[in-house]
């Protein structure tokens, strides 16, 4: 067993490449609702108030923070319109349209997970 | 500008869609290390050292924590061979093999994220 795991596995030197391709990205996608954000923003501009009601479950102090940190990595703008009251309207950058791929990816896995955990559920009932 | 943003978009069920679908996937994958570490044991088994030694900057405390977690989530396996002193290996389960594209286009985006964030260093000096 030792000897097998030891040994230099062909490409191992691709594989140490995409775990720091992976590693990279989730050092500015990682947390809860990051990935889900951009997404939200890609699909339409909308106010901070939309935001939170089509992200469920996050509370305004995290979608403000995470807003924030979007915005300093250049994935969102942040639009004041002179309108009385002021409008407010984030809107995804073209960057965040690099996403497009890894996010229409973990939607479709997000898809199939919901149904293994419903069909485990209905196992356990 | 208000018009346009409260009138219901074409195939905005669609968009609630796969919203709620990336809301799923990030509710299990969530974290800076969850995918890497996912990742890297879909390369091949390795030991808790060699885990620590490939995933850069991951703490014992944190690793012990994450492999648990996806251990409970069904991502990996632990198994214990009555060597001496006894062999843990973890190793990457079926369900594992089911995020290659997503960890595909992860790892794509993440390399091309690196060079942006290296030319615009380089603007910068």
């Amino acid at each position: 067993m030792k000897m097998i795991i030891n040994e230099p596995l062909p490409g191992n030197a691709e594989c140490a490449d995409s775990l720091k391709n992976v590693l990279d990205a989730l050092y500015v996608l990682s947390g809860k609702w990051k990935l889900a954000l951009i997404l939200c923003l890609v699909q339409s501009p909308k106010r901070f108030n939309e935001i939170q009601h089509a992200v469920t479950g996050i509370s305004a102090k995290i979608l403000a923070k995470e807003l924030k940190d979007l915005e300093l990595n250049d994935f969102i703008k942040r639009n004041v319109y002179p309108t009385t009251p002021v409008s407010i309207i984030y809107e995804a950058t073209e960057y965040s349209q690099t996403l497009k791929n890894v996010m229409g990816e973990l939607s479709a896995w997000g898809q199939q997970h919901r149904e293994k955990v419903k069909q485990s559920m209905r196992k356990q009932s």
